[in-house]
């Protein structure tokens, strides 16, 4: 197992820590590695970016199966017993799909997160481009995945727990799904999803829309 | 088992809403629930703060294991099978941690992180106060548990996995152990464990101490 797999990693940084931690833990000391600099900014390589297309550490893959984000490599390996080959019963085909959505809350709650005093247009501005930029890497994403896929592949798993909330809290907010056809089918397919539905938010249904904030994104 | 559960939570915030989705998923719909209002400021009340200190939602609950922070609840709900009793083998014995610690990154690295026209010191100072809060409570965690024992009871964890390396991040910038015997006391157990030493970072041992940022806190 441990030699389908590689990590790209950064010294010191706690993400990167946190999986070659639970891969030693997992006796998996046989993995490719490769330690970069952030100083001389080869996060930013096109070696990483083949894994990572943030262009941050870890860059961590087994098989084609790519986990970029630690607590989702934790729980991967987690998962599953020592030398299990490939095919397990907990992510059937990831996707590259990381299991964090930047909250679109630094651009809707600016306001109400920064004191008047320390506001900036040049950091809503960055705000902005940051998301948008999620965004777009979202949608690239799903347009990747086979018409009606789950987040970890043909089936439901705890990755679309984690994320879907955010996804709705986006649309809730104007974002289009028009531009962001993908995210839109995925977004119709899990709100009629009975869990979903029995937990859909109370307030939410009275006010079904939240806001334009993300109307241009 | 979900009689045994209580969740105190907030209509649309996304991590209320993943952890209420799981329980969904995992046909736990008995469980105990209370819907408050962040409008009227019910997330800061006793109620609250009985579960969770940092007077957030969700604030939840399965007999003596408080679980507040939504990945931490949702890793919980997916280890144990449905229906399974509290005494599992994945959480022995959860001692009310969460399995975030917010990065020490927004003290030591504030002039990295943002550009030289939006440094403020009152939000400079906020940071640190934050931080200095979030500290002294993972510290008063600690003081609950037993000598010895690591994040998640007697047995080593994933939520050692990713707390440590934030922790030693801490100490390496100067955190004193003498003003967190606790939390120091945690570090030098684990330092020792061979998975923690294989993964030293090379960098920090060439060069022990990463700076004083923290050393006042």
């Amino acid at each position: 197992m441990a030699k389908d797999m590689t990590l790209l990693w950064g010294s010191g940084s706690p993400p990167c820590w946190r999986v070659m931690i639970a891969l030693e833990e997992k006796q998996l000391q046989g993995y490719k590695q490769k330690l970069l600099s952030f100083e001389k900014a080869e996060h930013k390589s096109q070696e990483v970016l083949d894994i990572n297309p943030r262009a941050q550490l870890p860059a961590f893959k087994h098989g084609d199966n790519i986990l970029n984000e630690s607590y989702a490599a934790c729980m991967y390996l987690e998962s599953r017993p020592m030398n299990e080959s490939i095919e397990g019963p907990y992510v059937d085909d990831y996707h590259g799909i990381v299991l964090t959505f930047p909250l679109p809350g630094n651009v809707i709650y600016y306001n109400y997160r920064v004191p008047e005093g320390e506001r900036h247009d040049s950091a809503i501005k960055r705000n902005k481009e940051n998301l948008a930029a999620e965004i777009k890497l979202w949608e690239g994403y799903f347009q990747k995945m086979e018409v009606g896929s789950y987040l970890a592949g043909k089936a439901f798993s705890l990755a679309d727990v984690i994320v879907f909330p955010v996804i709705a809290y986006a649309f809730r907010f104007g974002l289009s799904t028009k531009r962001y056809p993908k995210l839109g089918a995925y977004y119709d397919m899990m709100k009629d999803r009975p869990s979903v539905k029995a937990t859909w938010p109370p307030h939410w249904l009275e006010n079904p829309q939240g806001g334009d904030s993300l109307k241009d994104f």
